[in-house]
């Protein structure tokens, strides 16, 4: 039944651990899933390679594939772009993988508009209690630090709902296991099946009638 | 997180090897589910005990249970009541156990209308062929069970797209464990966890305050 990629928006609270939960996830299942990879206008850092960070374009280049619709969704962060190329997820999908977009909820939410298939997912410590911890650290962080990821996560918590499942991370391989297992129970999603529904029904009338 | 359990109703094919996946289920795991126990006015058979296969009522008591709403569904088959009574449902959902109704889907859709949280589940075999075959059996029936048969999972095939989940019932252990992963998936919905959330923007909000 399984056959086209599902693509996946990947969100979550700073010092929710997603990148490892993510890192983790594809070195488990590496047939499953592809991570997209974003292009960027900003130059590449020590050790970075083009097309495994990042692909690394320039600013006019960039600008063409805004103007050619060759980006999913696109954000400028400090006079640098950085956005999701069409044609590698649309690549990956038909191959049958799982893309996971990691990016923030108003990219999540373009996503979604363009494509209503797409599964949200919102990575989130246990609890309040456990997210605090992370936030204010080991007590050597200034006030201001921590003020402004006070900040952050109380823009970050107003989109939660908009999303169609919460991953708690815990245990990341708990929390590995229970995305693997969203994910793939959401292949199961009888509007995600409609081919082999039509198909079950034409077959069971046109054997009623061979009878 | 997870706290109250969920209301799942199973419908599927005749043929489909429901009533074997759900034995499975339950054996696999005795504290995460309970299996709903219907009402019925039928006399028991040999072997059948109250409150195991049945709850065996009179149709006046019967009658009586549907005037005061102490039913959650119920239809008429032969001359015979059956119904689901709310009142176990409700106190295995309140232990945090999910409970399973094995019904059709006229069934299912009033109790997704009374309940909108419930939980779709249909069982198909993997394919039309497979169904065919299961279907018109070994060779040995007659023409008229064979009609018949057809005709019931055409009906069957008209509700599909009103369930959540398909459940491809090939391999047993392979579906029971599908069955269990879109289930406790479904545990993490964010619309099951609106308290969850408010919680954490609450929590949130107060640490901001106090900084």
């Amino acid at each position: 039944m399984k056959e086209k990629g599902i693509l996946i928006v990947v969100s979550g609270f700073s010092g929710s651990g997603k990148g490892t939960l993510m890192k983790e996830l594809l070195t488990r299942y590496p047939q499953t899933y592809a991570l997209s990879i974003s292009a960027t206008t900003r130059a590449p850092r020590e050790g970075e390679m083009d097309g495994r960070e990042y692909f690394f374009v320039s600013k006019d280049d960039f600008e063409k594939m805004i103007a050619k619709g060759e980006l999913i969704e696109y954000a400028k962060y400090v006079e640098n772009y950085y956005g999701t190329p069409r044609e590698y997820v649309e690549k990956m999908m038909e191959e049958g993988r799982d893309v996971i977009l990691e990016i923030e909820i108003q990219g999540a939410l373009n996503v979604k508009k363009l494509f209503p298939d797409t599964l949200l997912l919102f990575v989130t410590p246990p609890g309040a209690d456990e997210l605090k911890r992370r936030l204010v650290g080991r007590g050597t962080e200034t006030m201001d630090v921590i003020e402004s990821r006070m900040k952050r996560a109380c823009e970050e918590a107003q989109g939660m709902e908009n999303y169609d499942y919460l991953i708690v991370n815990d245990d990341l391989d708990e929390c590995v296991r229970q995305m693997h297992a969203v994910i793939q129970g959401e292949h199961l999603r009888s509007s995600r099946n409609r081919e082999f529904i039509e198909e079950i029904r034409e077959d069971l009338e046109r054997l009623k009638g061979e009878e």
